[in-house]
């Protein structure tokens, strides 16, 4: 078996600092130890490349391969092609040669090629971030407990859990297609009931009840093989890195139409990535290990247990939403902060979700997207859902200028941000994943 | 709006026959009224082709693109292409010329480039067969109100359909990555429970209930646009054409994961379809309208319903299943058909999914495969799946030699055909879905 997870290397030394001065600032989310991958396009042109954020400015890294040497050569040229896939689908050893190198030509001690790099580096500000990864297959679990308690809750106060939740990494396949950078999301029309209690007929109408999700995306670097399940001690060999994933939800579409076969159009109109993928490399130092169950709750099958838990894959990363209604962006004010979470509380690791995903014979393919299911914590500020946070939508929740919202309205900006941060170590951001709800236009109920 | 179906002419005259004399074999599956697409390989060669059937014989059309003239000769460049997918993305009026001037290059009556196209044939006894089509998204409908009932009763006996079925074409995301021309199928391992009336704790075992389900699968050719759903009344505009589809199913994995999500593993590992699309140009003989709804049903709702019947895009395929044991193919013993159902008889049409699908705003892309689901007739004999034959494995299936079933063992062979037949119609046949059970190997239960 190979390594089973990156190591702890000089290049997350927390001493480290870069010669491109914003990547050393106090709070910046992408100092010299993260070295994120972007797809990206500079003002005024239109071919993508792929880019490593440092401080307020991506490197394009196609453009100084010939500087990197041995394996690292390799991986720098695959950022040549069109999307992240070639990167994502090489040897892991010889995306971790590039990442000690890209560290070594940025860092504030070493000036070897230090104009070269600097003529490949964009301001963030004149460039334009698309969705990295071509995404062949979209999963989304379901793998906080306290997302699903909550949301089981409103259906079945008594029993909020189904009895398979502490068995089995409950997921479904999202539509890969719906994933992208939207700067906008449009409301979707679909069947909803307004009065679903009566018992009332559907109408064909605009969602009154859209929601986001603050969710944890993974992305898969090595493609594993048909017929050979992924071992959980292994799984972490397959991700590639992290990103910040927003599952918006149209909760009366999603209402109706789920029974039996689970969420359809209620989640396919659109499901939010941020541009930046954190490697699983740089994210190493937030290894932990799987959340510690409850006293009377069953173990993992052991086809879900590794028994070193270090290497149950879970992970400790800061998830939050913030929201600002079109009225607080015309009055200047700032996001309100809506939630607040930890996906080291999650109940299933991400090694989990690859084993579990492979555990029937069927493969994961580089570029596949996992998302961790909604994000939420014990405690009301960490819910990472409006239907969470304004129960369904009958405790309509206060905007800082008097608004109030039951679910999003048209002209709401919601952005997702998360970190890393640990004691001895340098703070690790994922960037944005921001979008404003568009209104449904001038669809008719009919 | 354009023309919501292609037009039967000329190209469908019953009376016409090929100079390749197979084809006109009664009962033939593609005498030259049919014209399916496939992806091939001819022995010993690995590039694939793409290539149209005439009765045992496939034409490599990109190797002919230079006979075509005018609109027809870029749809048959675009044969030269790897996949389907650059033909199924053409102005189906380029789709139509090329149809049009195939028939004309394979009519027995005209001897004009004969011996060129003779040169482009290969026996189908000489060649392999391969997935026509890259498919970006595979959704699955639920369009079968018997299979609904039948399924439903099994879980829910006073109340098997639920209140969205008549209202709603149910479906979910399937995965794509598990579509494919199978000659086997894995038996799959996966979280089962043994008894799970007593509410025991699942185990990680091969599937002891492993089943097939008799579906129609259709193509996706000119995508649709983001944000704009597709009328019902053009819906036909974006179908290329038709595959049988056997949807397998692990019903133990499926019973224990599905809730509250719907399928997942009980299901992904494995999509079987058959390697010829017959085109929607092909069957425009064989249109109906949607089938009448029983009184007392609810109207669809306006986006769901075409007020010019013919155009409500229900068609009329007879599909089969049939099954051989390991023994009984040692025994020369012929397969048994187990079910024969006819498409027209589903509550959903493929029209009606297609504008479903994109009532959110969302879109279908080129190469996107829908699933019927099971389609299931009123009878039993025409039921598409071990479980509504079995009752859920209540009642086993007795096999022409003394053998039963519950669900399918290792070794067995399912074979999906269908057709299309009229009076006054030349008979258009799929060929076949085929794929025998590989045991799971010697996994261990744990």
């Amino acid at each position: 078996m190979t390594a089973p997870c990156p190591p702890i290397d000089a290049t997350h030394d927390p001493d480290l600092r870069s010669w491109v001065d914003s990547a050393n600032a106090p709070g910046c989310d992408f100092p010299i130890q993260n070295l994120p991958f972007t797809r990206f396009s500079p003002d005024g042109e239109t071919a993508p490349r792929i880019g490593v954020g440092i401080g307020d400015a991506v490197l394009d890294v196609g453009a100084v391969a010939h500087l990197f040497e041995g394996p690292a050569r390799d991986a720098a040229s695959a950022c040549g092609a069109p999307w992240l896939n070639a990167l994502m689908a090489v040897d892991p050893a010889a995306q971790q040669a590039l990442r000690a190198q890209l560290s070594a030509l940025l860092d504030a001690r070493q000036a070897r090629h230090r104009a070269a790099v600097a003529a490949a580096l964009h301001p963030l500000a004149r460039a334009r971030l698309h969705a990295p990864a071509r995404i062949g297959g979209y999963t989304d679990f379901f793998a906080s407990i306290h997302h699903a308690t909550n949301a089981g809750s409103l259906f079945r106060p008594d029993a909020p859990l189904l009895p398979n939740y502490k068995y089995v990494p409950v997921a479904y396949n999202g539509r890969a297609n719906s994933v992208g950078v939207h700067a906008e999301v449009t409301r979707p029309c679909g069947q909803v009931r307004p009065q679903p209690q009566a018992g009332e007929a559907p109408v064909y109408a605009p969602s009154d009840r859209l929601d986001y999700e603050v969710e944890l995306g993974a992305y898969i670097g090595r493609a594993s093989s048909a017929g050979q399940p992924v071992p959980v001690g292994d799984a972490w060999n397959h991700v590639f890195g992290f990103s910040l994933l927003n599952d918006w939800s149209a909760r009366d579409i999603q209402a109706w139409e789920y029974q039996p076969l689970g969420p359809f159009l209620g989640k396919s109109f659109a499901t939010g990535v941020s541009p930046w993928i954190v490697t699983a490399q740089a994210l190493a130092p937030f290894r932990t290990g799987a959340a510690a169950r409850p006293a009377g709750d069953p173990a993992p099958l052991p086809h879900l247990h590794d028994p070193r838990d270090q290497q149950s894959g879970g992970i400790d990363i800061t998830l939050e939403a913030h929201l600002r209604s079109a009225r607080m962006i015309a009055e200047g004010l700032p996001a309100l902060r809506l939630s607040q979470a930890n996906t080291r509380t999650l109940y299933w690791t991400v090694a989990q979700m690859v084993a579990h995903h492979t555990s029937n014979g069927s493969w994961l393919d580089t570029g596949d997207l996992l998302g961790s299911g909604t994000v939420s914590g014990p405690e009301a500020g960490s819910w990472g859902s409006l239907l969470e946070l304004t129960r369904g939508g009958a405790q309509p929740l206060a905007l800082p200028n008097g608004e109030t919202r039951r679910f999003l309205a048209d002209g709401d900006e919601i952005t997702l941000t998360g970190h890393c941060s640990a004691p001895g170590r340098a703070r690790i951001g994922f960037g944005e994943c921001r979008a404003r709800v568009r209104g449904a236009g001038d669809v008719t109920r009919n």
